[in-house]
Order: C-alpha cells, then sequence, then structure tokens
C-alpha cells in the first residue's frame, strides 16, 4: 500500500469511495478513521494545518506566475445540511481569497438550461495556480436532474460518459481534480433541519423546499451511489467523508487538500529577471 | 462632528479625503490617528473585530434571501506594494469566503479593450448580501491610462463624470461603495521593491515593469490626486488609508469595513414560512 510518507496510509486511501457500486448506507457517517478524535483535537489541528496549508497555496500561485499549470478544483457534494457552506466557511476560509475561486452552482438559469450542462461548469474551471472550490456541480445533472426526472434517463445517463471525459481533460491540463461527498445519515440530517427551525438566526438557511427534498431520501442516496461509482478513477477518484461530525468533516478535507496540494510539490520560481540589474535600477530611482 | 457612537469620531471622518484637491505628499502616510498605535495591538485590535465583521457579514447574506438588495464594495487602489493584495488576504481572510466577491483588474483584454471601460467592471458588482472587493478598478482608467497616455486626454477625463455616474447608480441599487487609497510614500516603495530582490520566496512578486511605474511616480501622484477628488462625493467617498505600515492599513480598512456594515444594520429576516407547519412536516418525516 502506498503510504504518504507519514505513519499512516495517505488520506486519499483513507477516505477513498470502496470499489465498485457503494452501499451506501454500509459507509460510516461518523467514523474517525484517522487524524483527531474529539472536536477539542481536531480544532488544533485544523489551526496546525493551517500555516501549511497557506504556504502551499502561495507557492502554487507563486509557480503560475512562471508558467506552471497546476491547479486544484475541490468538488463538494453531498445531501442538504451535510455541510458543504460549513466546508466553504472553516477550510477555505484557512487560506488567502486571493488565491481560491469559489462557484456555488443554484439551479440553473434558462440561459444555462438553453446550452449543454456542462457549460456553466467550464467557465468556472479554475485558472493556474488558483485553488477552486465548486458548491455543488456538474454532479446535480445526474442527481437532482435524475431523481426530479428533469431529463429523459438517456440523457442523464449519457452524462456519466460526458463528466468523465471532462474531468480526464481538465487532469491532462494540469487541474487535481478532488472530489468529496460529504456523508451524513438522514437522522443527522433530520436534526439539522429541525435546528434550523428552533433558532431565528437559522430560519433563512431553512426552505420548505428542504423537507420536500429529505421525502426523496432514498431516491437520492441511489442516484449519488451510482454517480460516485460511475465517476470514480484514479485520475479524478471520489472521497466519502464521514460528516455527521461538522468538526471531523472540516478537519478531513482540510488534511486531504493539504496532502493533494503537497503532492504537487509546487515551488517558488527563480527570477525572470537579472536581479542585479534590477537592484541597481532601483537604486537609480531611489528619488522619484 | 457626527460620531460613530464611540469615543472617537466615525473611522469614515478619520480617514475622510480632505475637501478639494489633495497635495497627496502632505497627507500622511505613516500617522495612525485613532485605534491601535503598535503591530501587537494592531493584530489583537484586528482579532478582535473579525468575529464581529463575520456575523455581520453572515447578517447582510441572511437578510438577502428575504429580498434585501444591501451589499458593499469594496474599492482598493494603490501604487504598486501598497498592499492591496495585503488587505485581500489578511482582511477578507477574516470573513466567510462564501459572502465575498472578488475582483481582481490586470490590463485589460482585447475584448474588454472592444468594449466601454465599465463594461468588465459591471460584470463584477457584488449581488445583494454579499461584500465585493475589487482590487484595483475603474480607477485604472484614469490612472495608468492616463499616465501610460492609452487614450486622447478628453477620453480620459470624460471618465470622471462617468464613473461619478456609475457609482451613483450603484448606491441607489443598495451599493455601499467604499473606496480606499493605498497611500504609501515613495521610500517605502523602494524599500519594499528591494525587498522583494532580496528574497528567493518573493521574486516572483517582482516585475521589472515595476521600475518603469516608480520611475513615474509623480505623474501618478498626480493622477490619483485629480481621481480621488474628481469622483469623491458623499456617497461614495474616498478614504485615504495610511499604509506605510501594513499593520496599520489593515487594522483601519477591516474597521472602516465593520462600520460600514455596521450602518447597514443587517437583521437576520424572519421565517418566510410557517414554522410548525414545517416542523410537523419533518416530523413525517422523520423516517426516510
Amino acid at each position: 500500500m502506498a503510504t504518504s510518507g507519514h505513519d499512516h496510509p495517505s488520506y486519499s486511501e483513507t477516505f477513498a469511495l470502496p470499489a465498485g457500486r457503494p452501499a451506501l448506507s454500509d459507509l460510516p457517517t461518523r467514523a474517525t478513521p484517522v487524524g483527531p478524535q474529539s472536536k477539542k483535537d481536531a480544532a488544533a489541528a485544523l489551526a496546525e494545518l493551517a500555516p501549511t496549508l497557506e504556504g502551499l497555496q502561495e507557492r502554487l500561485f507563486a509557480q503560475s506566475t512562471a508558467g506552471a499549470q497546476n491547479r486544484l478544483l475541490l468538488v463538494l457534494q453531498g445531501m442538504d445540511t451535510s455541510g458543504k457552506d460549513g466546508v466553504v466557511k472553516h477550510v477555505l476560509g484557512l487560506v488567502d481569497p486571493g488565491g481560491v475561486s469559489l462557484a456555488s452552482f443554484k439551479s440553473p438559469t434558462k440561459e444555462e438550461l438553453s446550452h449543454d450542462f456542462l457549460w456553466r461548469i467550464e467557465k468556472q474551471v479554475p485558472p493556474a495556480g488558483v485553488i477552486g472550490v465548486f458548491n455543488r456541480s456538474h454532479y446535480e445533472d445526474v442527481l437532482i436532474v435524475r431523481v426530479r426526472n428533469l431529463v429523459p434517463e438517456p440523457v442523464w445517463r449519457a452524462r456519466y460518459g460526458a463528466i468523465n471525459d471532462f474531468e480526464r481533460r481538465l487532469t491532462g491540463e494540469g487541474v487535481t481534480v478532488v472530489k468529496c461527498f460529504l456523508h451524513i445519515s438522514a437522522d443527522t440530517q433530520l436534526e439539522r433541519l429541525r435546528a434550523r427551525l428552533d433558532d431565528p438566526t437559522k430560519y433563512w438557511k431553512y426552505n420548505p423546499a428542504d423537507a420536500a427534498e429529505r421525502a426523496l431520501w432514498p431516491r437520492y442516496q441511489d442516484a449519488y451511489a451510482d454517480a460516485l461509482a460511475e465517476c470514480s478513477n484514479p485520475d479524478a477518484p471520489w472521497h466519502v467523508i464521514p460528516s455527521d461530525r461538522k468538526w471531523y468533516r472540516n478537519w478531513a478535507i482540510a488534511a486531504l487538500l493539504t496532502e493533494k496540494l503537497a503532492e504537487l510539490d509546487p515551488q517558488y520560481p527563480p527570477p525572470a529577471y537579472d536581479i542585479g540589474t534590477e537592484k541597481d535600477r532601483l537604486t537609480a530611482l531611489a528619488d522619484v
């Protein structure tokens, strides 16, 4: 088994989707297979990761200024209340906003619907040097679209192949695609939806449509199982993040992100100019 | 004098551009007119502001989900090395990335040049509920464009009026426009440019074009003085932030941003649904 060079398997492996079509109900939602085992330890571990993550991001950006094409795309998917927004806030909030490109995909507009489903996605792929984050993604086009019968089955079924082709192309262009399924139990979702109705500072997070979606839980789990199985390949694998515990979810994604960036081993580029010449130029411009 | 309700004038007033065409060389670049007086105190003050800023941002976003149109646009301008990127990292880095929309305006593309100068700007105006940040902005079209003679004088001169009209429209739509000029001395710029040539982790931040721009320092100061004077009005005033000390600059902008958001007094919206009904629906969906 490949290791990360530490005394544990890589986070990639730990959170890897098992081979074959997953029975999601068998995959743990509360497990803490590696890393911190308590909320307190997770806060400390996250704080410890922050400077490493920030340093990697700066070097990724720095090397892009000299032409390196690498970038990273973090795809966040999960049932309502699984914590996609929380990951954006608590994990991406650790790094320089200048190096992050965030795209939240809501219901498509009329214009977007008049194009291929990847049209609006393609426009949000991060440029070289940047960490892109998709809060929901092209996977909605084989999830809600399927569950809600928004297009005929042959149409959504053909999208698995289109998604694989798309992600293979991105990978070939230097994009490290990191896909995370934030896995929660139905009980956790119930608890979190109820919490939104119990707290005036959370009312705005609740939408009656959330209950309607919850009623379709089994169909969503089915659609997720197929999407994960059909669109997981070595270049752009899915990770299943146990997300019933927010502190574990945040730590796990931060750790995975840090590991993936570290594998890219970004480096500050050498100067593209002669240092001595430039120092002389500045000296000549000491008084302006 | 209007006050902020504290024992000091509002930050808006403290950092307000003086009336008339400013002599930039007379405006302080190292002053600390209010707030922390040391790097250590500034770090503490910034950390203390963070939760307030984050809370305001969340409420701004929350109320937009119920139809409120308010948003804020922070415009950052300043000479090279004045710290625009630093403000993005250290100030905007304090809030949820999901509530921030960042636009960095570089040299316009051929497509952008084939449109009016505000075409690319308009597309980046933040939506309701969001804090937008312009790292450079439409002001470049009366700064570098003027200094480098990229368009005839009557063209750039007409832009002052166009900018005022544009910002007045934004203000009318619910955008709080907060414009900050990060004011540094020529000596500070020299020191910072030299530092980039002395540190292999900063080589990538230096570009030989920076020296060429520095050579035009007086012309830029002239262009800034006109831009600030011509485009400062009560609805969208300019603030001059003493920026020779990075810690003061960051604190000052965070304090100003917090003050401006607090003036909007954003509120969590009431529920747009019946709470009892939704609780019953969820109970009926306890087992899915």
